[in-house]
């Protein structure tokens, strides 16, 4: 194998042979291929692309270059959601325990904060204790016993795709859709699932803002996991605007508890059902997506969920007095309220700027290996569409100190456009708007023919 | 400077700026961008290429990067030629004393083989004793005294040239014209000169086979020339066949001997004399195309090149018997003729595969440093359009022994192809199809009304 063989050819746009393709990726794992050549590859695919067959393999080539979750002794299905990342996004830890009471297994390893966005095991961490680095034996242990863990990604799992991904993002190589659905596929197919649901983000807070490429991303991942023998869907959810009210690490692990109460944001909600019951639906534990969606709001509102993620907390080292006491959970020493000063109408909440401000507030990281404060952000956060009186809340900034919370309110009030007057605002874009499995793309019409 | 965002932008086809484009390329000199990262770059630029002021940037800071030639103390006009190389291509060898016998001075600094091609280092080297890695005073001392002095570039002239030039052989981003271009111009610009001409090959044997390829690099180049105020030209000459009758290092140098004779075979004479005849005209010292070709067509007829070559040789160490006893020069022991056995005409000879040939006889590198055998090679090679008749020769082996001489034997039977009978062979390409100056890009046509 001549790399630079693999490197003209891919530049001129010829498809490469599973061999070839293999060769160069075990290559570059056994350092005889080099970073720049591997950083000219992912170039020469930016403009490229891979098509099915070149993406197949690399998926299986990056789940072969580690190990494989063995799962099959699990008596039920195994399920997991993925997320492409936004900001106020904790669907996650509300999502995980309401299918695991539903009856299903969800071995989940998720990431951390990346750019913007917020990251599940960041959000974990905000519970004093928490262990998101379980040995394997032990997640399998609280797997066993909770039909549900939470963990990172370890270095065992598709070594190939970290390699890649750390070169990505230090090469201009990032959004590849390709580039992204091998990445996150590869990750997810190691964990030994039946089914997958994707919640792939679309809107200017997203890793891909225009829904066009949304949806490609979608159907590149889809058609991925329906390969593998995965049933897999994908919702594309909004993400031009936060998930719920509250963008911070602790902030929302309060408001996960608040929707495990059968409480919390409309939003949050909606999405945590949608998603949940795709998944009891491709795992064949449902008659229909209404009935699944039932069903789930019924076990919400129930409170077994909120149960589950105690004992997951518990279960993994976790205080889990933080789940009823919520104030136990770390808060930050300044809290400034921020208001309106005329009648207005919320015409945006812009994500990008305002998970840019948690960051700013000491939420998230601008380096790898930061330390993070878990206590700060924004609370009690305005929707599009709402009408303002004069002296309303815009938000509440959550700081480390007084000149903190001043720069917190100062971005806050960037990231949020206000009309002129209570006037008229238009409709905000649909929470859902798409459906995406093995026979297409749907516009989302959760009672719609296609479904059942 | 954030080397990402770089990569962005020009993954985006964003125009970069030259603060952005000197901050990455000083980055990469100084080791804060890393080698991946300009793999990246270089890919991307094979993409989106560069347009006008980036690549007027982008030679100006590969000059920058190293020495220039300080020449103004030399009286008459400093030209160059530069070929983009092919096989059997010893034009230079004729070219430089022919063009300062009549008046300029040449400070030419050449290269070794690359690919299939050759190269004018090593066929000086195939004069005994001649050196080309000639410190800086003592090739301005032969140039001041033959105008002409001929070298290997030095590390110091275009150092960032040298690293993207070896980066990109490894990368698969060789066929970009604007690399290419910046290149070849960054290397010829440090040379101080006042005029250059390009001999940009077309056809199979060239680097890029495509005619509006060549066209394309002849034009980005000159534009880079004229920009940099040195007047520029450049002539598309046929690479669809070798030039002359010889291939492989010192039967080069006896055909280049030959042209200085005023004989040998009428292609290699009709370019040099074009070429020289642009660098006459360029420099301001003939009225006419026409007169320059007139006037130096009589100095090689009348021997004076000849004489100077031998001085030169001499200067530069080599064995100066060698010019007028050509046996003195390197003489493979065996010599094999190869003949054709029924009447046919030749339709092709096909410079790739005459070339590798070479290189499988020893003639020429298959990687970097290797020692060469300069004695072997091709002669007496017939040219596309000859009628033969049986028995009549297709050209001589030049080897090292008599089982490497029935290689060379099938591959040059393997490299030409022949019709099946003496019948009406098509007629070659034209030799020089194309010239290209600061005005645009003209047919060939030396009486033509773009002249003079």
């Amino acid at each position: 194998m001549n790399p630079v063989e693999i490197l003209d050819a891919k530049r001129e746009g010829r498809s490469l042979d599973r061999a070839s393709l293999s060769a160069f990726m075990t290559g570059y794992l056994e350092g005889t291929v080099e970073e720049y050549q591997m950083a000219a590859f992912l170039m020469a695919v930016q403009f490229r692309g891979l098509d099915d067959g070149e993406l197949t393999d690399l998926v299986e080539i990056m789940i072969g270059s580690g190990s494989v979750l063995e799962l099959d002794h699990l008596p039920s299905p195994r399920v997991d959601k993925h997320s492409t990342g936004g900001v106020g996004d904790k669907v996650s830890l509300v999502l995980s325990p309401l299918v695991a009471e539903a009856g299903l297994h969800v071995p989940m390893m998720s990431g951390r904060g990346l750019g913007h966005t917020g990251g599940t095991l960041d959000k974990l961490e905000a519970i004093p204790g928490f262990r998101t680095d379980l040995p394997l034996d032990e997640f399998l242990e609280v797997l066993g016993a909770e039909r549900a863990a939470m963990m990172g990604q370890t270095a065992e799992i598709a070594p190939l795709d970290q390699r890649l991904y750390a070169l990505r993002s230090v090469t201009g190589t990032v959004p590849s859709i390709p580039l992204i659905a091998a990445s996150i596929m590869s990750k997810k197919l190691a964990e030994g699932l039946d089914a997958l649901v994707l919640d792939v983000k679309t809107g200017s807070g997203a890793f891909l803002s225009q829904r066009d490429d949304s949806l490609a991303l979608a159907r590149t991942m889809v058609g991925i996991g329906e390969r593998y023998g995965v049933r897999t869907t994908a919702l594309l959810t909004a993400m031009d605007r936060p998930l719920g009210r509250t963008a911070g690490n602790a902030l929302e692990v309060r408001e996960a508890v608040e929707c495990l109460r059968g409480k919390g944001p409309e939003d949050l909600r909606e999405v945590v059902l949608a998603l949940s019951a795709e998944l009891l639906l491709s795992a064949g534990e449902a008659s229909s997506f209404e009935a699944a969606r039932e069903r789930l709001a019924e076990l919400l509102d129930g409170g077994a969920p909120l149960a589950r993620f105690r004992r997951l907390v518990q279960r993994q080292g976790g205080d889990p007095r933080t789940v009823d006491e919520v104030d136990r959970l770390p808060q930050a020493p300044v809290v400034r309220e921020v208001r309106v000063d005329a009648p207005s109408h919320v015409a945006e909440v812009r994500p990008v700027p305002l998970g840019m401000a948690v960051i700013a507030l000491g939420g998230g990281r601008t380096r790898l290996g930061q330390e993070i404060d878990p206590s700060v952000g924004f609370s009690v956060l305005v929707q599009p569409g709402e009408i303002l009186e004069e002296g309303d809340l815009l938000g509440r900034v959550h700081a480390a100190s007084e000149e903190a919370a001043r720069e917190g309110e100062a971005r806050l009030r960037d990231a949020v456009h206000l009309g002129r007057s209570r006037g008229t605002p238009g409709a905000p874009s649909p929470l859902i708007s798409h459906r995406v499995d093995a026979s297409g793309v749907w516009p989302w019409d959760p009672v719609g023919s296609q479904r059942g």
